[in-house]
């Protein structure tokens, strides 16, 4: 019988961890009193506003605009990363309950982050915050789960608390920069969630490289069960991506259209995903890792270019690439960033976000430079690219420069955020499991039931055999004990 | 090789369960057929009503304002209360099976209940039900799930829907005194709902004490698969949560407002329910029963505060504290309520739902005392707290002694209601399981796959073995024979 | 030890599965090319549509009546079909992969099919998508995952794909026939979707016969957990059917009392189902068979009926009696089909959508004839038959002679039409699997986890053991190899 491991103080993380969650939380409570009240749609004075404003039902309040986008990208951040981060054996406790914490705190301070940067009224100080906040804290939230998936298993919640405080605050500047400065489009976030969340997590992992995770190998892979719980984080999140490259779109054409466009896209993903990752097995059998991520890319990919005219085929078109060259990434890509790059990438993010997300950036720019007016018709084009104020001249050429502009910058915030987070991360104070505990959920998780389970014989001196039911390790233990 | 366990006569319900599901359901047709017409906006007169009425547009329709808030609330009812209870290890079928089976029964009685004392038409003497009814009577089932899982794995399916039917009675009398008489306010609940659902489950448990639980202590507490599974059940409870607290607020702000509220008080909630279930190991490791119950104690306690202007920082205060609180009732409360008080509470609901919905009434009624026109403005005031008609000229102060009030007899009608509608239930007529046959599923559901796994050898003369599949009991039991 | 199952060159799908994939995808990318575009409603020009049509606000876009409605009709489709299907022990990655699969190819042919039928424009030769269309794909699509149903386990996955490209065809066709030709209402789909596709299905099956099949029954049945994966689809499917029976229903008050009607008529046949369950069993025992399945037999029957003035009592009477109906014909009816009439029906769609569709249909029938002025209104009653245009004039009575031959007509294609595609993937290249392999992921799927555990003991001389953890087969070959 082998001994429990031997984790010990190294894992203990019960000061850092409630210390973190407590302070973090207060400092919330305080920032959220002197800067967040609620804008004019979601307060009482919205009879007065109506009024005003010559609104004539509540039905115009952006709430039912973007409640029910809202419901489903929420869905997305909680059920759909959490579940789709459980396909490893012993891993569920982990990606569903880190996942939800670190989302829980992220939500807060992207509120406070955006807010600052996005609607922060100059007269009173304070940002209004409504549906549509709510809905872009959650974009945020997205980009670090994204990197959440690539150090899966490897991390301590603390460590993953202090990868959100730093993603989230990366994330809202370069969100400024792209969508503000550049005035660059980008409402599912192709760049600033995609590209920026997959580099980024990709550059932690790549510091953090641990040369003996092979110690754990036993922990990694799936088993039946698991992959059957990931795929409720994958099928929610596919369902669901029309909302989430709808929701902040214009009211009425807008967000219809970028739902058609998304629904579309996935479907062609998946017959490419399955082709190719039929042709990749001796005998055809389907892999479900690239059933679980890549038949997604098509979303990812068509998070920019979803409310442009880019038509029924051209999302299908996005949608055939990118199947292809997602699982082409889980078939040669990830092992080549493994082996040569020392990136190891537990969920595969590269192949779902990072380069779907630049796949996306790519498109966006090329359907803005060659968007005309004799497709979107004069006032369509003007409000799809939002060609007002500051903007009201440029060309859709000059759009599709600061398109690609825009790309680059959310690598550029990626990989360097992540080389100095990454960089945080590894002091030794974290609590970061060892080697050979990594993807075990024993590590941070009170677990009831060991990870296998043993049956226990005694031999009879006639050749007969007494049965017992499966027990547990410790039950296991003592019955061992007595008998033999 | 133990015999099968010797349940017999005792838990069958052949008779009892087939009765009462055709007699009750019979009698919901008759009632229905005499009670329950469509409302204006869900008839085809509809038509007549938009001209009568100068409605301009079908979106003005009730439904466009309360369908998706209704769909997510029918799927807390359904998949978020019948997962969260599927953490047993052997309780999968009795948690979302039973939980499907009384809520379809009581959202048919909550419609008439709820009817005849809220909206029976006095010249008609007809009900008349729209979405909003939906709602409401998926509300009113809420109460009854709660109780549920007070006595979740031990009590049989013919006890349930007899508590079921008694606590929908209750429900709708309490509520009509709370919102009706009193004129409080309470949108999602947290006294009519979670306080009387909460006493009402723990008074019933209370009657049927169980001193010999104990003999059914292989099949409490979870194993791996079974706690992933609950938390598919926390995530769409915690997710769709500012759904339930703004389903039936006032149209526009009410709802916005009532939504960012509970978004943000659950967020608060998760970090410190983290940080209290963390110290309360040796090493800091987390507690799923934690994880799946108290992050959503948040949203309990907003339920009657969530449509104030309690403020985003308000919000975040609340569910700072319920994270705390909750999650020290799991670690102090609980094993003191069973060790004293006898009462066998199997999923906790006095931490997650009764606690909370007390804490909720009572921040209810302090942010009502303290509302004041500077915030809310004139008519917001007047829309929020409904000063209409009878109630046009109370008092702010008038109002939150009025919240207290209700407070307080949403616990009475669950203690007292609870505590006969238990000794009902103690009847030896009801086919409830043996005390070492609880939380087991096998009791009223055909396994077809017995909850240990067995493995029979043989062992050969020379020291071989023959290695066989695992097997069921059955084709073990006659194996053995065969063999030894 | 046995040796691994001897599947061969006969399952090989490598060149088949991805020919398939590429071609027919590159086929819709040029088919969508030239027919599809966007509506305007989804077009950036909806802004001077919204002028020229003297439309006030966004709101009033069809996107914002049926967007909500999609996505649970998505949800449906992908997680509650797809989930429905994992209740077998061994076949989840081919219940939720291939659903996955075939409904992403389906969708995009629908929306061809479809459009040519229903939405050509004579003068541009173009179809024009909105969300509707997407809910109409949908549905078409639903029609093929009731036929899978059927097959489910015994057939390949290129074999699927064909049995979807000629299922949509043929649901567009007959579609047309009942919708357009007959002017029969069926929004929820009745006759087209379940009808439709349970006799296509049934006959796919019975021309696939295999007399053979017992030879994989150790794979066929549920394990514990299967189970409960099997209640996420179910559970899905039954919240969200008011949702799939009002998503294209009129605007107002027709989706509002399509979606009471469908929320009566399920919670009705809970109970019945329940009540035969028990009755089934010696002891009162419940089957999951039944509750995953019979459940939802209102929500089909109530299809055709939804937005009629069925009245609330008149949805729980047809609810009451598809739960009786539907539970008997898997206890009865089931095992009949499969030993006189040779129809191997593996999900017993005959007892959930067959049978329950054609109940459906009569409902329909009768209640449009039995349709008056006096309960519609004079305009509702034109409003909910369409009575417009060439049909102005029809009665009631007529419009129930329709209804009734709509049904035949669905009937008819399901028979004929599963017989003849039956034919065709009979023919002996498709990759499907050996009577011993059905049921059995391991067929088509890379799983990592071998389906049955084996441990593996050396027995000491002295009479200890040895204990080992739970191995993989391949690893217990090898130590097997090493110790005996």
């Amino acid at each position: 019988l082998t001994q429990p491991p031997p984790w010990g103080i190294n894992t203990n993380i019960r000061l850092t961890l409630p210390v973190v969650c407590f302070v973090w939380q207060i400092a919330m409570i305080i920032l959220f009193g002197v800067f967040i009240r609620y804008d004019e749609e979601s307060d009482t004075h919205w009879v007065e506003t109506k009024a005003h404003e010559n609104i004539t039902s509540d039905i115009e309040n952006d709430f039912y605009f973007r409640y029910p986008s809202f419901q489903d990208v929420h869905v997305m951040i909680f059920v759909g990363f959490g579940f789709l981060m459980t396909f490893l054996k012993r891993y569920s406790f982990g990606a569903v309950g880190f996942n939800f914490l670190i989302a829980s705190f992220g939500l807060q301070w992207a509120l406070l982050m955006q807010g600052w940067f996005h609607s922060l009224d100059p007269h009173t100080g304070k940002i209004y915050i409504g549906v549509e906040s709510l809905i872009n804290a959650d974009f945020c939230v997205a980009g670090c789960l994204i990197a959440y998936g690539a150090v899966l298993g490897k991390v301590s919640p603390v460590q993953l608390l202090v990868m959100t405080l730093f993603g989230i605050t990366l994330f809202a500047v370069e969100e400024y920069i792209i969508l503000n400065l550049l005035h660059a489009r980008d409402a599912g976030g192709s760049m600033v969630i995609h590209t920026f969340g997959g580099y980024y997590g990709l550059a932690i992992t790549w510091v953090l490289y641990r040369p003996n995770l092979h110690q754990s190998k036993r922990m990694q892979g799936s088993v039946y069960h698991s992959d059957a719980f990931a795929m409720i984080g994958t099928l929610f999140l596919w369902m669901f991506w029309p909302s989430f490259n709808s929701a902040i779109t214009d009211h009425g054409d807008g967000q219809h259209r970028a739902a058609i466009n998304t629904y579309l896209c996935l479907a062609s993903t998946v017959l490419t995903t399955v082709a190719i990752s039929s042709l990749s097995q001796k005998t055809g059998k389907l892999d479900m890792v690239h059933i679980q991520n890549s038949t997604l890319a098509g979303g990812v990919a068509l998070g920019t270019a979803a409310e442009f005219m880019i038509s029924p085929y051209g999302a299908l078109i996005v949608g055939f690439f990118c199947g292809i060259i997602s699982t082409m990434g889980y078939i040669f890509i990830s092992p080549f960033l493994e082996k040569t790059l020392k990136i190891q990438d537990t969920c595969g993010i590269h192949n779902l976000h990072a380069m779907p997300g630049v796949i996306g950036g790519i498109v966006g720019a090329i359907t803005a430079a060659a968007a005309s007016e004799s497709v979107y018709g004069k006032q369509g084009l003007i409000n799809t690219f939002d060609f007002t104020g500051d903007f009201k001249d440029r060309s859709v050429l000059t759009q599709g420069g600061y398109q690609a502009a825009g790309m680059c910058v959310s690598i550029v915030f990626g990989v360097v955020g992540g080389a100095i987070v990454g960089s945080i991360l590894k002091l030794p104070i974290w609590g970061d499991p060892a080697d050979e505990n990594c993807f075990d959920d024993e590590v941070y998780w009170e677990v009831r039931e060991p990870a296998t389970h043993h049956l226990l014989f005694t031999i009879q001196p006639l050749g007969g055999a007494i049965v017992f039911d499966l027990v547990s390790r410790d039950e296991l233990q003592s019955t061992f004990e007595r008998y033999i």
